[in-house]
């Protein structure tokens, strides 16, 4: 293998791809990336096991400046092999190999790495079977960011450190639950090619990755097979294995009818929550008390050994019968900062049962946050 | 003790005196801060026993719209009460206090918190008498930045962690040494206003935070009393205590000629050294070799399991006997950041001496570092 590069385009790539290299991997070789260069591209590839990501810089692509002189592949040590291209003195870089060793050269520098064999690197999955569908990369972006937030992140119950995505015709359902609260999404595909039916759960880790790498693109190319998920982005694949089980029946958590609403401007709400949370943060239970009272509602948060917090919202609207819920605040913060700057509405119905959190006037549970409130008594 | 002030002009004032104040004290009141109000003035103390900061908000000064409605003071915990400033709603916010509790208000939100008298709280050295000295703020920056590098960060010699400051008439000379490197700069104050022969030894630490504080001041007064200095910037007022002991003798250590210079940029210098040290990081001695020979300078860099680098410098200079010395990057890279994008010189006698970096062409040494090679056969 032996080829020049454009250092920062390479730099570009190389980090795509170092999103899946982890340090922290059982399988010692995954700690490299694999490079690999073919008569009309070159192709890196990083993974973790459970993401891999590939990324292709194409000989075409003149802002590259990819000049192939020989084939070839290696893998080197990714954090280091990143240290160094991120630090060398000249625009364009030169990587030869020797053997199994890499010289790489840019200016009046020259780096020698000790690199492994690609035939020890693990192989990606094939997908050329699989299903496909194009979606729009903002829709996948708007599923994603609502509805990790309720994947739990312990081990105990595997399944649940997933994100329920089902495809049915041209509609998209996503859940999330960690038995505490629950996310929902519900999105009407725009300008799907195709019609694919498909119930999967994938890795809440996998999605927050790939949410990150979708700023920019346009669309999504979605493959899945029995066990893993490709998402296609253009010159970019991202592969996530697929969590094994059956999640469980959300459906009948959320709540059909409610007693006390109130709608507030979610930034306004979390401006007060954020404030009873540096109480409730001091306490042992890090509750904070929402108090619904003849059309008003007042948030509190108390430490024994600190003090005490009150606030009256600023509410558009308070209605129905009277109630005082306590919840954990972390949980309503990560809700509400799903909605930006909207009106929504919160809908209870008593201080043991769940609440959701809905944009103001929206009734089909398309886009919701239920939260289970905490008892305090 | 009862006022209303302006929330963002106090929120500068406490982000000052918070410098001082650490969660990790043995005297528990320290991690409170201290509030004060006169007739005429807000004052906030904030300490960690070695540093102590005071800063004062005056009811003169119309955009602070501090409005006194009873004078009185209460310390409060500081990590905890700056939160809640800095999350309150409204742009003002009113604090009074009731016995120890204080009560504050902003917009709808109301907080009462628990504080502990301002009796428990201890006193700041008194410097009423001390002989006084107004230095130039970037002078004293300059003095600063040059110098804190080469302080020790270990407590088993106390006394080198301190900057050794000496004033004599209108001279100032400010040295460290960790014993493996020196840092010294010597400066003729611009527009002292008194002759004050003192020699005190300066915490670097306290450097590093005063260094933080004086950007955007003109002038700074300096007192110095057996045990205490105190740097006045306008407002604020700035305590550290000394370091009691004789600093040792540092100027036999600097060598008076050489055998062997290099003249370089330093920035050229620094990427080089940055280069190297990505591989000596992965080895076991952290060293990078310069090899100077007919003219020329190689730098090099090698971890036995990784690789190696090797890079020739872009020297605008190299002069004398050929050598080959080996050092610890990390220091020289201290080093060479202090002097910016300017030439410099590395003076050599021996690849077992200390060698020198001094501004090219100068030779008084009022700005130098000396670094100590390590021996490597």
């Amino acid at each position: 293998m032996h080829f020049s590069i454009n250092r920062q385009n390479f730099i570009k790539s190389l980090n795509a791809v170092s999103r899946a290299i982890s340090s922290r991997t059982t399988i010692p070789i995954l700690t490299n990336i694999k490079i690999e260069v073919s008569d009309t591209q070159l192709t890196l590839t990083g993974s973790n096991a459970d993401i891999s990501i590939q990324t292709r810089i194409l000989d075409s692509d003149t802002t590259a400046e990819l000049i192939i002189k020989e084939t070839g592949g290696i893998t080197l040590p990714a954090t280091f092999f990143s240290n160094i291209i991120k630090r060398l003195p000249a625009d364009t870089f030169e990587l030869k190999l020797e053997g199994l060793r890499a010289a790489i050269t840019s200016g009046a520098s020259s780096f020698t790495i000790n690199g492994q064999d690609i035939q020890n690197y693990p192989q990606l999955p094939e997908v050329e079977d699989a299903e496909s569908l194009s979606v729009s990369a903002a829709q996948l972006t708007d599923i994603i960011s609502q509805t990790i937030i309720s994947a739990s992140t312990q081990e105990s119950r595997p399944i649940l450190t997933g994100v329920h995505f089902q495809l049915t015709g041209d509609s998209v359902k996503s859940v999330t639950t960690d038995s505490h609260r629950l996310s929902q999404r519900i999105v009407t595909l725009t300008g799907a090619d195709a019609q694919v039916n498909a119930d999967v759960i994938v890795p809440a880790k996998s999605f927050k990755e790939l949410g990150a790498m979708l700023e920019g693109q346009d669309r999504v190319v979605i493959k899945l097979t029995a066990n893993q998920a490709v998402f296609d982005l253009g010159n970019t694949t991202f592969y996530s294995r697929l969590l094994e089980g059956n999640y469980p029946e959300t459906d009948r958590l959320i709540p059909t009818e409610s007693t006390t609403e109130l709608m507030i401007n979610a930034m306004t709400l979390l401006g007060a929550i954020d404030r009873a949370a540096l109480l409730s943060h001091e306490s042992r239970n890090n509750v904070v008390q929402l108090t619904m009272k003849d059309n008003t509602a007042v948030l509190s948060g108390m430490s024994q050994e600190i003090g005490q917090v009150k606030e009256a919202l600023d509410a558009k609207k308070v209605e129905g019968d009277d109630l005082e819920i306590s919840f954990n605040p972390d949980y309503v913060r990560d809700a509400l900062r799903v909605f930006h700057d909207k009106e929504v509405e919160l809908q209870f119905t008593s201080n043991l049962r769940p609440f959701t959190i809905t944009p103001a006037g929206e009734t089909d549970n398309k886009q919701l946050q239920l939260i289970t409130p905490v008892r305090t008594f």
